[in-house]
């Protein structure tokens, strides 16, 4: 693939950081604080049948995880937002309930959707107003609608959203059309093309203030709770709520097919493999191969710190990285290879993403692959760290290459250290862990 | 990801046999023969802004072939399309000439477009009545014209398409909106909702006679070549001709942005990935081996036919696989490796997608990585071919496995060379060419 220019399509930090946790975004909180109660509807009873796929395309995992769960990370991690609710099918709400639970997301209510997504939708808000055992609490001023197959969404146009409807009543996101629309006759033959400039496809979110969605639902018709689907419709003939409508930024884009699951993929894979940690443990030799490694993927789009350790200030690798690579030269260091995985465990680093841990390893001199007695256990140690890291999500990989005193051949090997190390982060591929590749 | 039920976004055979070749397809060609010439327009001059690539997304490549080369081939391998004209800005010419040789396309002209999407579509429909010197030549009956950045086309869609073309002067695809369409006011606010049922997005390809498209573009305005995109619109404002719409498949689907570059490249690595072809070279020992590696990783979706060697009627699964495993057990085979390569080599296999060669070998006894003298030999010797190989194409990579009289260990061994092999084909990784792996 090409060289990226401007990444239309791709949030700047697709989530990858929960609140309470360092992030490492230049963005500044407090322009996006709201002092109002926002809550947030997220309908998820779909079928999926447009995936082509058994399983509705919410529940979908990739990277161990379903795409549901990345779409709530991207509200949960939005400080002043106060609530979510989930609406699933009466048949989804264990399945739901365990995600909930496995990911430890916070804030959360699951509750059972209605027959269309209307009704859903109308469930999700009335429960809002209650407590758990339906007694009223503290309503929202303000409700997000969002669906539960958009996991890209980004904070700074939740809040322009969220601002929005509480100053207009309803405010709603746009994109421009990406089709010419058409208007067909009853044989099937072109009636009249519309003019795009005049119209827009609309997305979301939405936001609502709690009254005027609450009212636009109590007062709307049996046919727009069976048939309709699309709210701003209903804010504005039952409300009189011209909503707000905001052009939102290419990510708010919807997970449809299989294929976007492909896509979504390769968007959280990408975001996690921009930067890598190379932890030398302090011997001068392997922090000379590191710097060449840094410069290497660097070339490669991987941005590499090379640190000793992890130890006082760069603690902080462990709780913002995604990828570690310990650094040997002769001198073996399984146990601290161990010692990482042991330390991402503790953090529970690996919760919602996988995390790879490469071994590099400068053999002394050239000569066998695995010099002197160590030759056959090694690779077994390595298969077996591995195999109980995997468990953890955490997926570590073994790269070894020979010293060579002609530099040709040393450049070459290098340079192939730093592909098959970039490839291994890219692909976080679970059937390859515990592999010792030559470089 | 999940396991699929319909695969509703993806083709059934996304043009991966060229005409000419052996196809898998039940399809009867029959049924879609065409007695009229058909010629296809591929404006192509497009500049990529919405991807946030530097390349226009046309030339963006994956598995080393730029989509462009993926949609010609969807129109290539139509036997009753006569001819192909690919319309690209001045400055692409000579990059898509070098694309036309390179990846041996025939029955394409490349000609230079205009300044707008209409003025390149009608230098392209110009270039048909047209000879190489601007002499005429045979004049096509309809005209396709479809984007460069759809490549998933397929056949029987095109023969709707083309035929309808010619009952009613123009036809073109369409599918059901994604998204509400709305209306704005002047100020940026909700103005009115169309109704979702009634309209419908237009798509491509579309098809013409000759005639309605040359004269909607001899009669349109300048104000239509420069702002205009719609080409049913002109045939119906300046012929007064009612296309015929028809209801296209998902796989019609457009390539905008960056992350469908990745949908588009995991559509095609799941496609080449559903069968592979174990070759034994005719030992028992091999053969059981073989079979325990058909019947794990049928489980895991990759088909396996297993074959003594390519000999005779066998030699079809050289004109027709895209994976191959070479299986020995105790006595090595880099040998047949080598040969199996050189066959792949001598069909021009790989011209169009690369081929994934695996060889699988089981060590005679528990014991050593790698037995005996060719210890330190045999690693270097896979690496070597693999990057003799890796030039022309073809991934080769090995995975070696112990016996073991322990059922349980020898139960996870053969699950873990099944999923290594799998993984392989389905990742398509050139980092990872000439690794040993260890199952």
């Amino acid at each position: 693939m090409q060289k990226e220019n401007g990444d239309a399509d791709r949030p700047a930090d697709p989530g990858l950081f929960p609140s309470g946790e360092a992030r490492m975004s230049s963005h500044d909180p407090g322009k996006c604080s709201v002092d109002f109660p926002v809550s947030v509807v997220l309908p998820a009873g779909g079928t999926g049948e447009r995936t082509g796929l058994q399983t509705p395309k919410q529940f979908c995992t990739f990277l161990n995880r379903p795409l549901i769960s990345y779409t709530i990370q991207a509200f949960e991690r939005v400080s002043w937002i106060q609530s979510i609710v989930v609406v699933v099918a009466k048949e989804s709400t264990e399945l739901m309930t365990d995600i909930v639970q496995r990911f430890q997301h916070k804030r959360i209510r699951v509750v059972q959707g209605g027959s269309t997504r209307h009704r859903s939708i109308f469930n999700g808000v009335r429960a809002l107003g209650e407590g758990g055992d339906g007694a009223p609490r503290v309503k929202p001023k303000v409700v997000i609608i969002h669906d539960a197959v958009r996991p890209f969404v980004e904070e700074d146009f939740l809040y322009k959203i969220a601002t929005a409807a509480k100053e207009h009543g309803a405010a709603g996101a746009i994109r421009p059309l990406v089709s010419t629309v058409i208007a067909t006759t009853a044989e099937g033959y072109l009636d009249h093309s519309l003019e795009r400039a005049r119209y827009r496809a609309s997305e979301m979110p939405q936001g609502f203030t709690y009254d005027v969605i609450c009212r636009a639902y109590e007062r709307c018709s049996e046919s727009d709770f069976e048939f309709g689907t699309e709210c701003l419709h209903l804010a504005l003939q039952y409300c009189g709520t011209n909503a707000k409508l905001i052009e939102g930024p290419p990510t708010l884009w919807k997970v449809t097919y299989k294929r976007d699951l492909a896509a979504a993929e390769s968007i959280i894979k990408e975001t996690l493999s921009r930067s890598a940690c190379a932890i030398t443990g302090g011997s001068a030799q392997a922090a000379v191969l590191a710097d060449a490694l840094q410069k290497t993927m660097g070339a490669l789009d991987v941005e590499l710190d090379v640190i000793p350790d992890m130890m006082g200030d760069n603690a902080r690798y462990l709780l913002k990285g995604w990828n570690f690579i310990q650094v040997s030269v002769s001198r073996r260091c399984l146990s601290e290879v161990r010692a990482t995985v042991s330390a991402l465990e503790a953090a529970n680093r690996a919760l919602l993403y996988p995390v790879v841990v490469v071994w590099v390893h400068l053999n002394g001199s050239d000569g066998p692959s695995l010099g002197g007695g160590t030759a056959t256990a090694e690779p077994a140690a390595i298969m077996d760290l591995a195999s109980a890291a995997k468990l953890r999500n955490i997926l570590l990989y073994g790269v070894q290459l020979h010293r060579s005193e002609e530099a040709d051949h040393w450049e070459r090997s290098v340079l192939r250290m730093a592909e098959i190390t970039s490839v291994l982060i890219r692909e976080r591929s679970p059937a390859l862990v515990g592999q010792l590749l030559q470089a």
